[in-house]
């Protein structure tokens, strides 16, 4: 996979260089695609830059469904919620598979239940497009299976009721980890923490946080936050501390 | 190791449970540290509750130099940066070794460069402490050493001059990988960004950003950000991808 | 003049009630606009409220030529540059005469150039629009004139280059008082600020800012800030005092 | 009064230039005070920059109670909120006298009303000390009185239960005008959204906001956000419109 970028318009594309790459600026010849050159001009004589795919690239190339979490979201949950390598990670929903994906490249093994079929099949092409052999995608309803799952390292939830997930119990948990939860509206976040407050002995709220995330324009005479923010708010976080 | 929190005033603590611990709230005794039992109260009549450490704790809880990197910005350098268990990050300087402990966590292999030997010694003592045994660090200047080292898959810069770097050769870094580098102020930024735009060909400047995290305080009848923030700004991050 | 919101779709109007008011809604009419009823029906059955207009309403609807001052902005000028319904306030350039009318509905008196004749003609058009009596709008270089102009108690600039008005005078201008300065790139800032840190000594640069306007959206069941944000990052705000 | 700055550690000072000015870097003489220069050399050989006081100072130097509004939050009020010179305010509560002292500087009169003894001869004191003319300030509960007091252009309530205020009437507001509730918990906004939404027919909820400020640190080699923030949530601000 290459990904191109037009220094005319900024814009930005994939491709997996099996023939040539059409664009509205002009296509790029696929000798010029695998000529191992950064620099191409188009067909419209456009100048395109072209690079090797990464990581990153893959994640925001993959098919998408329902909203996907963003690398602001997701990389505080690495480091906040503290990953390993050799962790094996236990989430629900799958979504469009973003966190998925994220956890199956930096961790040891992902299992994942999903209970919207359309949603579950999204991340099964996903993850079959990435070709991951570390996550146990399941459909359906985590709170009815969590408590016969064992051994994992980190609990997230990224679903409308996370509270259904910690009444069913979550044994397989290890101890001192982290149960994190992704929720847009601070009203379900005060309810949430409203209840393990009160009603859970064994969970400890240790951190509820908001990333926001800004991009800057520089170059060497306008250096400025961009003036628009297509995302600003995604969601909270909460990290809750299993005893 | 434990991690205490004190639920009268919310300190929080650290022990290798060797023996009982004193806090200015009383001691907690070895006896309860080891109970496996989530409660205790301090000899003060304090009531605490004892957690399993996690890698957040290890890694908040090292010996401390030079400033370090938060989780906010590790976390972005990690989901942006496309970070792979499977790669070999090369980063200086290692500072207190807050990113080469973080990296060394996600990843196969740190190559870390310090070149003040106090810094230094304060990294090597911390990965002695945390036992990792996938650093590679080294006492010395990256700028000298850079076109010696082969196949890495990002590249970390957490110093004054990351152009002395970007100068030196970076031929070891993989096609279509990140330069990450980390920067306090934007006049730093500015100057690298131009620099890169105007005399570098292979190498693109694809972001700049800002991680801002807001800490919200949660119960059930008050919700809202905190008043202060201890930290606001950190640094800027610059991805720049190499062709 | 009468504010319109639709309960359907949210979108808001404004009318001077001399007709009845098409929308894509459905129209209101003339006698439901000037019945004093809160509540009114279009006729496609869409439910409106409608309002008498306020200052703000006035402010938002003028005729726009290049971008204007937001409220955001105008209001941190108005609070920390300490206005006063006494005070004389000088302003270059107009623009569209959004800081214009701001002033001229909490101060004695602005005097405002205008270089662009464009600009110039439409801030005059907006002046006429809201019967301000105490605006003295000029077409010309505020650099070329201001040695001449007595006795004003904060100088606010929204130009590319302020260091003009400020290498040519500012004698008017009350001692203690402020020279505001509204400009987007932190590039212009840094010129601007080391020039009067070196070269000037009857001025204090005071503080640099920026003003951040978050916007949430509440109901009973969801509360959480807006997900995009039109408008980010306007400009840096710099308060200078004169000694 | 004059506004005295320290050029060794930014340190600020008012005095009101009666005797010789004493402070930690050494005293400045009462003829250096008055003589009309910027520049000062403190008893200990310290710089200091001498300026007149200008609004700004005064309303920062007033005696404080309890916690003031800040200008971030006051200047959103001033142009949100469509201030007019000829207006008046009526507000509850007082507090320090901060909105009291902004309002009566920007408008033409001010009604206030503070229910608690001491935070009252607090703000009593401040608008002595200012020497404000056109305050009215009543000792008393708002709730209880309100429905008295006719012709108002803007409501302005910073207390802890605003809900009593709008269920007691506010029949002398101006129709299309604004009631401004200051809030800090996001759970009183939802509380007070959802109440006139679902419950009062001729207000409005035309806007919930948070004023964020930035301070920047600015000179010719660094250019960064200030690394702390002393305040960084002080409430929410909503804006309801009268019918």
């Amino acid at each position: 996979m290459k990904f191109l970028i037009s220094l005319k318009t900024g814009l930005t594309y994939y491709t997996d260089c099996l023939k040539d790459y059409h664009t509205k600026e002009g296509f790029i010849t696929k000798e010029d695609l695998l000529s191992g050159q950064i620099n191409a001009k188009s067909s419209k004589g456009v100048d395109f830059l072209i690079f090797d795919c990464n990581n990153y690239d893959l994640s925001k190339n993959i098919k998408r469904g329902p909203q996907i979490i963003l690398a602001k979201d997701l990389g505080y949950i690495a480091s906040r919620g503290g990953l390993d390598k050799n962790y094996t990670i236990l989430e629900a929903g799958s979504g469009s598979g973003a966190a998925t994906i994220f956890f199956s490249k930096l961790c040891k093994k992902v299992i994942s239940y999903e209970i919207n079929e359309k949603h579950y099949e999204i991340t099964k092409k996903n993850i079959e497009l990435l070709g991951l052999d570390n996550v146990d995608l399941n459909y359906g309803d985590l709170a009815q299976n969590i408590s016969k799952i064992n051994e994992y390292d980190l609990l997230f939830l990224d679903m409308p009721e996370p509270l259904q997930i910690i009444k069913s119990g979550y044994l397989g948990l290890r101890k001192g980890s982290y149960i994190v939860v992704y929720l847009p509206s601070i009203s379900q976040i005060v309810e949430l923490v409203s209840y393990i407050i009160s009603d859970v002995n064994d969970l400890y709220v240790e951190e509820v946080s908001e990333v926001i995330l800004r991009n800057w324009k520089i170059n060497s005479r306008v250096s400025r936050p961009e003036h628009r923010k297509e995302t600003d708010h995604t969601a909270f976080l909460v990290f809750i501390r299993k005893g």
